[in-house]
C-alpha cells in the first residue's frame, strides 16, 4: 500500500539541539516516548504507522507559533494533530519532525449566542462545543463519523450527515486563526455572515490538510435548535429504490436535514455492535427539521415518494432518546463495520458524484463488489451525492489490499467519468494524490502547487500530503 | 479621490507589434478607438476613467487565453470586462494594459435540471441566466443590484438580497474555468455539491477581482422556485426599530428569502423614480419563500416580531406583478438615488456586521450623516447585517469628496470595531485597500500578497487592485 509513502523523502536525523530547545519551552509537555510517537504516527488509515521524532502538546496560539518558529529554524517538519481520526493519512510522519498535539487547545473561547457564532481552540471536538451549547437553543450541526476536532475538520473540509441541509466546514467556517509556516499568527475572515475584503483565506487554509499552516482557533457558524425535529427509517427492496427515493427528494427541492443510506451489510454490523434489531436491508434514515408544520409536510412529500420506490413504511422515532439511539447507532457504523471481521482495517472510499448520476454510480459499483471477495458494506451521505464503501482487509495480506485498491480505483474513475470527486469529505492525504490529478488535471494542481510553495517555501508544514512536492528541498 | 491611484505604478507605452498580433487574431474584434477605450475605463465608482490601451472582444476561454498569453509576452497588464457595473475602480486601466471585454461570451452552456446546477460563460448576466431558466421550475437567486456579468459577480464575491436565504457567490459557485496569468486554462471545483479533493481553487478566484486570473467560464447552484412566494412592505418608526425586527428574526431563525431596508430618503428617491407611492418613511421588504403553510407561519413570525418594534402593518404584494413592480424598485434604488441629484455620483459604502451589532451601527451611522450636509440615502440588505450609505456628492467638489470619504472612514472604523467588514458585496478595487489592512492585518494582507505573486509574479493581472504590489517590477 504505498507508492504514495514511498515517494515522499527520506528522514533527516533530528536535530538534538531542537528537542533541547523545546524542552527548555516545553518541558514535559514535549515527548519522544516511544508510546506517544507511536500513538502520533498513525491514523484511521490503513497505513503503516510513521512515527513523528517528537510529540509537543500546545495550548495557545502562541505556543504553536514557538513551536512551529523552533522548527523552522532547523527545517525540520510539522505536522499538526487533533484527535487522530484521519483517514488518508493525514498525520503521519512521513519524514519525520513534530507533531504538534492540539488535543490541550480544548476551550470554547467564545459563544456569541446573538450572531450564532462560536470561537473555539483547534483541539475542541465536535461533541465537546454542542455540549457547550445545551443551554443556549443553538448547535453546531457539523458531524463527521468520529468525534473529530473542528480544527481537523477544517483542515479537512469535513462534514457529516447534516450537510445536506447545514452545508460542510466550507460554509460554516466564518474565521480562522493560523499559525504560517514562518510562524507568523494571521486571522481570516470576520464574524460577519459575508464579505467580499480580499482573498478568501479562510477558504484557503479550510482543506489544506496542515500543508499551508497550522490552524489554532476556528470560528463556526451556529444554527437555532429546530422547534420540531423527527426521524424515520425506511427499508427498500433494492439501493437503486433507495437512491432514486433521495434524488427525487433533493430535486424537489425539500429541505431534509439528513438523509442517509445504510446497505443491508452496514446494518448487520450496526445491529450487532449497538445491540439493536433493525430489518437487515437497504435502508435510508430521514431527519427532518422545521415548524411542527413544516416537519409533517416534509415528512410527508418524502413518504409519497418512498412509496413510489417500493420503501416499506416509516418506522419513526419521535422521542429524543429514541432518535439519539438511531443515530448514535449510525455515527458508529464505521467502528460496527470493522467488527464484522476481527483484526481488519478498511479502506474507505469516498466518492461524491452529482446527484443526477448517484443511483448509475452506487449500483455499478455494487455490481463490482459483488466480484469481490472482500466484506464491502456501504453507508453514505446520499443527499450530498456522496457514499463510503468499507473495505474490509486483512493488512497483512498484498492481495487484499491489491484488490481494496483496484476496487477504489475503478470506483474513483466511476465518480470522475460522471462528474465527480474522489473524495467529498476526507481529503487527499497520502492515499488520493494520483485521483487528484486525475479529477482537477496537472495544470489545476500545480495552481494549488505553487500557493504551497508560496505560503510554505521550505517544505516543512505537513510535508508529502496533497501532492508530490518539489520544493527547493 | 485619490491616493490610491496615486500609488499605481505609472503607464508603460504600450508595444505597436502587440496591438498588431491582437489585431492579425481578432480583427475587428480589437479596439483602440477614444470612445470604446473611455467606456471601458470607468465603471460605477467615483473615480476618474483610466483608460486602456486597447479592448478586444473574447468569445471563447481559448481566445482569452490567447490575448493573455500575448499580453504575457508583452508585459503588458490584463483587465477582464464583464458588464462594467463594479463600484470601487475594478475596471480602471490605471496601468494601462488590454481590457478584454467578456459581453460577446454570453452563451448559457448546460442546464442540468436534474442536478441545480448551470454553466455558463462569464459574459452571461443575472438576467439573462434567469431568462434562460424559465421553463425549467429553477432560479439562480444572486442579484447584485446591477444586472451583472456571472463573472463579474464570481470576481468580486457579490451578492445581493437573497443572499440571506440562499448565500453568496462565495456558496454559490460550484466550478469555474480559469485563464491564468502563464495563459495556462486551469477548472477548478466539480459538480459534485461538495468535495475535500485538495485546496478550494474555486474560493482562490472567487473575489479575487481579476489578479489572479481571468474567470472564463462559471459553474453555479441553482434553486427550484419555491411552491409559494408572498412579499410585503412594513413601515416603522425608526430605523432602530426596524433594524430589531430584523435582528430578531435572523435570531429565531426564520428563514426569510429577503429582507431589504429602505430608509425615508431612499424611499422618495424610489417613488420618484420608479412613479409609485409608498409611505416616505424607513421601511423592511420581505419576501418568504416555502410551501404555502411555511409562508404563512414564517409571515405570521414576523409580522408578531414587527409589531412589538412599532412595524405599521404589512402591505402585501401577493401577485407576481406585484412583486415584480416591487422587487424592480428595489433593484433600482441606486439609479433613482443618483437621481435625487442631478449630475452627482455617489460614494456606496458597504459595510457588513454582525447581525447584533446591526442597530448599534446603523443607527451611530445615522447620527454622524446627520451632521453632514450631503444627502445620504441608506438601503441594506440586512439580514445579513450589510447596509449601503449613497453619499451623492458633486464630482467636482473636493470638499464634497473629502467629506463623503471621511464618513466613509468613520464608518469602515466602526463597523470594524464591532467585528465586521469594509465591503460585505463591492469589493476592495481601487477604493478599500487601506481599509483591508486595517480589517485582516499586514500579515494577512501578506499572505494575499504571497498568493498572488505565486500565481502572477508579473503583476499583470488587473494591477494596482486590492492591495499595493511590490512585485519585480
Amino acid at each position: 500500500m504505498t507508492h504514495s509513502i514511498a515517494r515522499a523523502a527520506v528522514r533527516k536525523p533530528f536535530p538534538p539541539s531542537l528537542l533541547e530547545a523545546l524542552k527548555a519551552a516545553f518541558d514535559e509537555r514535549v515527548s519522544v516516548a516511544e508510546a506517544v510517537r507511536a500513538h502520533h504516527g498513525r491514523d484511521e488509515s490503513m497505513f503503516d504507522p510513521q512515527w513523528p521524532d517528537a510529540v509537543v502538546y500546545a495550548r495557545t496560539t502562541q505556543e504553536v507559533a514557538a513551536i512551529v518558529a523552533l522548527c523552522a529554524q532547523y527545517e525540520v517538519p510539522v505536522i499538526p494533530y487533533g484527535n487522530g481520526s484521519s483517514l488518508e493519512g493525514h498525520l503521519l510522519a512521513v519524514q519525520g519532525g513534530v507533531t504538534i498535539d492540539l488535543s490541550e487547545m480544548n476551550r470554547v473561547l467564545s459563544i456569541d449566542a446573538h450572531d450564532l457564532t462560536a470561537t473555539v481552540q483547534a483541539g475542541v471536538s465536535r461533541k465537546a462545543l454542542n455540549d457547550a451549547l445545551r443551554d443556549t437553543g443553538l448547535f453546531f450541526p457539523i458531524d463527521p463519523g468520529a468525534d473529530a476536532s473542528i480544527g481537523g475538520m477544517a483542515a479537512t473540509r469535513a462534514s457529516g450527515t447534516n450537510a445536506v441541509r447545514y452545508g460542510t466546514m466550507r460554509e460554516n467556517v466564518l474565521g480562522l486563526t493560523v499559525v504560517r509556516a514562518d510562524a507568523r499568527i494571521i486571522h481570516t475572515g470576520s464574524r460577519a455572515r459575508k464579505s467580499s475584503a480580499g482573498y478568501d483565506l479562510t477558504r484557503v487554509f479550510v482543506g489544506s490538510e496542515g500543508t499551508l499552516g497550522v490552524i489554532t482557533e476556528v470560528t463556526v457558524r451556529l444554527y437555532p435548535l429546530p422547534e420540531a425535529i423527527s426521524a424515520a427509517m425506511c427499508a427498500f427492496p433494492s439501493m437503486g429504490d433507495a437512491v432514486r427515493t433521495v434524488i427525487e427528494t433533493i430535486q424537489l427541492g425539500v429541505p431534509v436535514a439528513r438523509v442517509e443510506f445504510v446497505d443491508a451489510l452496514a446494518i448487520r454490523a450496526i445491529n450487532r455492535h449497538s445491540n439493536l434489531t433493525l430489518p437487515q436491508t437497504q435502508t435510508l434514515f430521514f431527519e427532518f427539521h422545521g415548524s411542527e408544520t413544516g416537519v409533517r409536510e416534509q415528512a410527508q412529500t418524502v413518504q409519497d415518494i418512498a412509496a413510489q420506490h417500493g420503501g416499506q413504511g416509516f418506522a419513526w422515532a419521535t422521542r429524543p432518546e429514541e432518535r439519539s439511539r438511531l443515530w448514535n447507532a449510525r455515527h458508529s457504523a464505521y467502528f460496527a463495520m470493522l467488527q464484522l471481521r476481527p483484526g481488519c482495517r478498511a479502506l474507505t472510499t469516498d466518492v461524491c458524484v452529482p446527484i443526477s448520476r448517484l443511483a448509475e454510480c452506487i449500483e455499478q459499483t455494487e455490481a463490482d463488489l459483488k466480484q469481490s471477495s472482500l466484506l464491502c458494506p456501504i453507508v453514505g451521505h446520499v443527499g450530498d451525492g456522496n457514499f463510503h464503501v468499507a473495505m474490509l482487509i486483512d493488512p497483512a495480506s498484498p492481495a487484499e489490499i491489491q484488490e481494496a485498491e483496484q476496487l477504489n480505483q475503478r470506483l474513483v474513475s466511476r465518480a470522475l467519468r460522471f462528474g465527480g470527486t474522489c473524495t467529498g469529505e476526507h481529503g487527499v492525504g497520502l492515499h488520493k494524490m494520483d485521483f487528484l490529478v486525475d479529477e482537477h488535471g496537472a495544470d489545476a494542481v500545480d495552481t494549488m502547487r505553487a500557493i504551497k510553495h508560496a505560503l510554505d517555501p521550505h517544505n516543512l508544514m505537513n510535508p508529502g500530503k496533497i501532492f508530490a512536492f518539489h520544493g527547493p528541498h
